[in-house]
């Protein structure tokens, strides 16, 4: 069986998309687009075979050759598109953030409950990434005693231009927070925002930052994010428990001698890092829609990371350590996984 | 453009390709299965949809609606198979190796240059591997000098029952003889054979042995060769330049700090270790075919191959430097790659 | 030329010293030794020649054998101890801390100052551990650019009976304190002790900690406690600068493939980790006396690290961020190193 | 007690050991040297404390207040010096190799065994390496079965301009001919050399080298011998057993993360891989004097190297494998270790 998607939005994540859609997953075929741009959605269909374009979300939901919709369009976009899709009835993958506040992710909270079965998915691939996976696999084994402490770094070798400030929380950091709620089955509670020595490479931004996340059991999560370090794209995470610990491998290429060191190249960017972890997200997506149901992070996910970036961002601007103010748990979305 | 695929041989390689080419990859349907054991292929067509079945691997080739062809039956057969779809003029892709004998290489080779076109692919995958690939280009990018030497090593924790003597020569260290011809972009032409101190969990093989594979500019090869050594299956390749080496790294996961040690997991097999290689590869082959030729090892690389695991063979049994007999490459395989 | 010394305290790390001094390092004797356990400091002396038993480290002070005066006694007695030797005007080394109150450690300071010449250094070993030399090297070498951050974790497979809360901060993190004050060559100003989850290792002990410890400059360390982590003696450490980073290498020793698993020795406690450092140290300090005066770890740092360690048990306490009072410099010790 | 040493020949490595002897180990003084440039003697002593100049090495070690001989002169010269340390009774650490011939290697065994207790030890400080110590206990603790194969490189930045063919094996490949012996605790029966593709860092030299030697038990060992390739001095070597493997760890300092590589530090030469295991070597000696009589590497070990060396060199020239020529081992030397 082949899912035929529609894809709201074409800029660079949404064109990667495609082209995982369309030349490397098994079972999928793009049929629709559209964008904001109506000349970039044109461009990228004449790319394709047989993509009609629309001209809004909306029409590409209402077209009944799409059977699920991917949104990859700006963000304070995603709420109409994912509501669209919502009352469609029809699957809807969702690139992070769900929504930008708090409101609009709990729209969608209401809709999808509303309608009684999940729909929508949200784009936290980190869960679908086999080092991850396996950290995890380990902290759930037992082997290292209950977990403690996590610490995690974050590093972009840059980022582009229209990056502001809310954007190290909303954008970067937003991935450990969606990892650890993952990682231990439970909530951030609180969280604190430091902000080292100022790098010279960040301009006006508040570069590097280091978030303190407070999770339900007393676990404590350091994240650092360095975003103009320009090195590489660094990503690294390490579970301490009561009696080990377990830490994600160095993801090296092969190792060169010369000139008196040896080295190995680190990621240049996420697509280098993650983009076997996109491929895995979108194929477990397409086989959980065969089985009926998506099955990766939630609209609850996108409420719960949206809380605690709002938290943080909060705290960035207090400098005082600030609760995640998190409503509950809807039951619709059963227990923490 | 989906191509339509027949699968020749069923029993556990032809399964995992059937999974690749259904379930992973894009661009392409597996239409037809035949295998000397007929329910065997029965069963497995039943897993799929709309897939025929055929008596043989003839009628598989001569469907209609097969557009290229997948060997992966018992290494005696792989010639027949071959031959009908160069007769047939279809695409062929033949498991390693691509046939048993130095004559039946050399009639595919014959038919092939007849046939005026390059039809056949065989399956060496390494050259799809991404730290392999990386290593090449370290090498070829010169920053290690001239390449001199190279030290290889290919564990297996344990091999099936029916695995005997030869094979580790033409099952297992053929992949080793394939890689550094397209490592070095030259011909291996002598070979010596070494037989250590026998492994007690080896029962009557010659496990382990150490190559000695000398190449045309006069680059050493040894590899080493064990095939019980049960802790994991461990591929490593070092290259030594003048001024320096590179090497493939440690494929580890993540690393575990408990009871005095720190550790990581070496891949069991080689489905954990050369799984993506295996899709490298046959997403190549499809995007190749659906440019017009496989552009991947050729029915050349199948006759070197094999007569370099001649020499070796020759060389274990009379403990001698042997030198490798290979025919002219014949031009229409243009120069090395 | 050959230093007479004599060494207050002959306890583990006394006895330790005694070794190092008589078996180890060369133009070095042990003349005498005192104990507050006299049966135990004759016992040692026993196991050396020509060693004179002290009932008293004042007696010991004044012996005219003794060139120079190593204290290893119990930290409420160093400031007696030190302050005899420097009214006797022969150098002493003190095993951290200095002294076990801001009071004390300031009596010392003035009696030194008073002097008019180096007379005491402090037992942080850190400063001559190979690595951390290693590791401050490329942070003044620039490649990095300026330095913004620091993590660092301390882990103790496990500690005595008598380890109380306190000594988290004061006996472990006291290291930490000492070594980023000179790796970054200026004073801590604020500091901050978080409480994670807590294991069930450490009975009473509110154990892990981190610390966080604002430097002049703006640069953060954070620092993970764990003494009670079973696995091992673990001590990291990784600046992170405006465009790189340095980290301590892995201090593995062979690699053992077995079972499935790559895996090397974590070092089981800080005789393991630290011996070279403390043969480095006694070193320099005899080298530095037969060039005139101590040049390591000076009263102003035993201050300083007292003042950092107070602070952080007062931000332990309170839960709050807490400033360090530090008086100023004296003009006596010099610029930051 | 106090060893009183004299130094016969005070070039660079003669230089070196006083320096360790005089500044870095406890016990021992240097107080007699000699050299066939008396100028130079005379500088070095100069640079010393009461050390007696020698005109000759016989002379020195004639001299009543030398307790024990250093032999750090030129190679051709060692058998006269040691044959004249035996015959004054007194004990003899003699650099390797022990004498440049089999002759005078077998002067050397009958005038030690007549002389009826040991008194010579050889410089192979690779027994006391920490590293090459560790490996030897995993291969003896039986965890990786029983060994079959050995893998090692050796391998230079470059060499000196009096370095010629024949050292690639008397000098540099006899650390490992030496090490293997000592790792399996049996001796070398065989030896094959290869000479690959020849470097152009090293002139007229064949340079690699790799030398398969094979032990009583049928363990291969291969040698890569590498003297010009310039990053640095790497030494490695993997045990292959039935089961598992062990690896000397990588020397590694700390780890530098910048312009998108992850990088450590090669060493540049052998001071600074074996400068602790020269220390180590010498320290033991000492304690061994102490307690009546080297136990490191004997007269019995410099005979089987020459000899050993002496059929890589046979081999080298014929090509063919060559069987060594090694007597019988006096029983005087007790078994293998």
């Amino acid at each position: 069986m082949t899912v035929h998607v529609g894809v709201v939005g074409v800029g660079m994540i949404g064109q990667d998309h495609i082209r995982r859609l369309t030349r490397v997953l098994s079972g999928v075929d793009v049929v629709a687009v559209s964008d904001v741009d109506g000349e970039r959605a044109r461009a990228v269909a004449d790319g394709l075979r047989d993509v009609a374009v629309h001209a809004t979300g909306e029409q590409l939901v209402a077209d009944d050759r799409v059977d699920a919709v991917v949104v990859c369009s700006w963000g304070e976009t995603h709420e109409q598109y994912v509501l669209a899709a919502i009352a469609a009835g029809k699957p809807v993958f969702c690139e992070k953030p769900l929504a930008t506040t708090q409101d609009a992710c709990r729209r969608i909270l209401a809709a999808e409950t509303a309608a009684g079965r999940r729909l929508v998915q949200v784009g936290y691939m980190r869960r679908y990434d086999a080092d991850y996976r396996a950290l995890r696999a380990v902290v759930q084994g037992g082997s290292i005693g209950l977990p403690l402490l996590m610490h995690c770094t974050h590093r972009n070798a840059g980022v582009p231009a229209h990056y502001v400030a809310e954007m190290m929380v909303s954008d970067t950091a937003v991935h450990e927070i969606d990892m650890v709620r993952w990682m231990f089955g439970e909530e951030i509670v609180a969280a604190q925002v430091l902000t080292p020595r100022r790098s010279r490479n960040g301009g006006e931004l508040r570069d590097p930052l280091v978030l303190l996340l407070e999770m339900e059991s007393g676990i404590l999560v350091d994240v650092e994010i360095s975003v103009n370090i320009r090195y590489g794209y660094d990503i690294r995470g390490e579970v301490v428990g009561e009696h080990g610990t377990v830490a994600l491998g160095d993801h090296g290429g092969v190792v060169v001698s010369v000139a008196g060191r040896r080295s190995w190249p680190v990621p240049g960017d996420w697509r280098e890092r993650f983009g076997r972890a996109f491929d895995a997200e979108f194929q477990d997506w397409l086989s959980a829609l065969a089985a009926g149901a998506p099955r990766g992070p939630s609209s609850w996910d996108g409420v719960a990371a949206t809380a605690v970036a709002e938290a943080c961002l909060a705290a960035l601007r207090s400098g005082e350590r600030t609760a995640v103010a998190l409503p509950d748990r809807p039951e619709f979305y059963g227990p923490h996984p």
